[in-house]
């Protein structure tokens, strides 16, 4: 049933998925049009009011660069693909090719604040499921040595596997913080955003 | 006529086809709008009534995820290419990059089902005709046994062809299907997208 | 001035390339819209409206896909670049990311035949000057014998510089054409996108 | 803490790359819509008035593309990667995708010259940025040598940090000049493409 296949690489998995991450990173800017003054603005101002795209942009580059990073990581140490690897895979890039969606509707309503909870929880819900796609997939990894290459250590698996588990959970915290004011949350995911970047954690390596 | 080009290998057919197949599945998200509630309406209600359109975009990527699986296969298998088979990969690839134009329309008209059929129509006939683009590639390949690997068996050649086959069928019975009502056929395009990526079937192996 | 880069390898070269041919010919779709019928009209009408927006995707997408199969072949006999190299190979490239743009104008103005004219020409210009980029990249190798690998004859040479000539030559063709009908125009691009699929020319080979 | 991976090779963080350059510099035609001539205006006439997008999507597919070069080139040279050069070359990536969304400003306001300086100014500014992310990227690998293939020299990579510093300061130049009138600086940005595109400089080498 969960038979691996031994002739196959992992050389087009990457490929096709670094075509979607690539991808859905660069569709991020055509959902933010061209802006057109009202009368009495001037095109400056129209510009700074975009404020929320560029934030929305900005926080989804680079929580997809975080994930495709952590898809290279896993992807250094697992060998062979089977029938529920490249299941989870594709599960996983349905969640990131959707993001664009909940990016656009999270600036567009950080204008319109009087509906900005829903458009935060489906913004925050996209990231905690998406979170959640990437851990199935390591799990099913670490719990499959044979599609892992044979110079991998335990240690190393299972630092990984606990390096991962936190993600969903920090995503998911922005949910309940949204009914206090939306701002919490909207400050929590640009917060994770630069956190993973900063070379004091190891999510990209 | 056909001469095989022994110089060719086919990284590069498979590297534009990862981009064609990886672009089609990430564009399906440009298609659906940030949603403007009506007056009196939530915009999670919103949110919510985007349903069908959140429904194509699963069952698009799924289709196009495991075509793109069975894309992988039958070139793990292929050695050369030759005019033939660049020109049919192109015509598939040609099906593969509509997908989002029928999925856009049936989402849309999902929610004015006074024209749903016409809509699941064009959506079935372009999964029927993109599955009769598949067989064809790979019966060219299946009965010009020069462009195969030598350690490819007959019988593995032979397993291919008859687990390809049903794929048009299954597609092309939403089609008369509809004429009954399209939810029919609108639920058996769901259930086939789900019923591959089961691991009871090797369709994505 | 025109020193050659040894390090050099043209994986990159070809993975940009491969990228921008494969986002031209699928983002034709993105422009073709959602239809809504006019009143008493149904929506299978208003789809069979779209024919000649089909009908440009399926040319303009034919036709870059010849187009990267020249490409490919081209690239299979060259071995280093060079700057001038990569500075034609960017203007090829632009010329094909500009292909979406006269497709959408030519589908609409199809519709609406008293300024078809001029659709036709902006259509037929952007093929032409394609295939003047493509050729010109083409005459830039042929002449500098050091970028080829050392295994490709002259007579492979000269056969493929005489094979790319007449292409800007047939596009061109179709632009005082066009000023008799438009329509001789648009057939002769419809002929030429079938004629470079079948198996009896060799301009994929 | 910033630990090189020895493990890690480059191949997939180019493939992104890659991936991200190539979709930036396609999506810049679809900001470009069909044009509907007012009455009594030809087809013709609509399409020359679109002068500025034409502009603008050549600059910056050439802008784009000669950066492309520059990643390339820096990556004929690094052998390893670390979490801060995994995080520069995001943020690089952040603004090439960026590019297409001042482009189209720009484009709309050169034909509204009154609003014209604040377009001009958010194009250079954009260039600038982008053009400091490369600088950051090659400065944190020149002062990083053990990121850097051995055979490289010293000569090499202090020859290098020299041709990319000007970059920035180039770029910059353009916003103070567009006080003066906005054209001055989308002269210079156009001078600047088609400097870097002549034979002359080693810009792409």
């Amino acid at each position: 049933m969960h038979e691996v296949d031994y002739h196959a690489d992992t050389t087009r998995l990457e490929a096709l998925s670094d075509g979607v991450f690539a991808i859905a990173m660069t569709l991020l800017i055509i959902e933010i049009g061209v802006p057109h003054p009202v009368a009495g603005e001037g095109l400056g101002e129209a510009l700074l009011e975009l404020w929320p795209s560029y934030f929305g942009y900005a926080v989804s580059f680079t929580t997809i660069g975080v994930m495709w990073a952590n898809h290279h990581q896993m992807f250094k140490d697992i060998y062979r693909t089977d029938h529920v690897l490249t299941v989870l895979n594709l599960l996983w890039l349905l969640c990131i090719a959707f993001i664009p969606f909940p990016t656009a509707v999270l600036a567009e309503y950080m204008r319109q604040q009087d509906q900005m909870l829903e458009a935060v929880l489906l913004f925050g819900a996209t990231f905690t499921i998406t979170a959640i796609a990437a851990n199935a997939l390591w799990l099913w990894v670490a719990t499959h040595r044979n599609l892992i290459d044979d110079h991998v250590s335990e240690v190393r698996i299972r630092s990984r596997t606990r390096r991962y588990l936190p993600g969903p959970l920090l995503y998911a915290a922005g949910l309940p913080l949204a009914f206090v004011t939306p701002w919490i949350s909207v400050g929590l995911y640009g917060a994770l955003a630069l956190f993973y970047l900063l070379p004091l954690n190891d999510a990209t390596s």
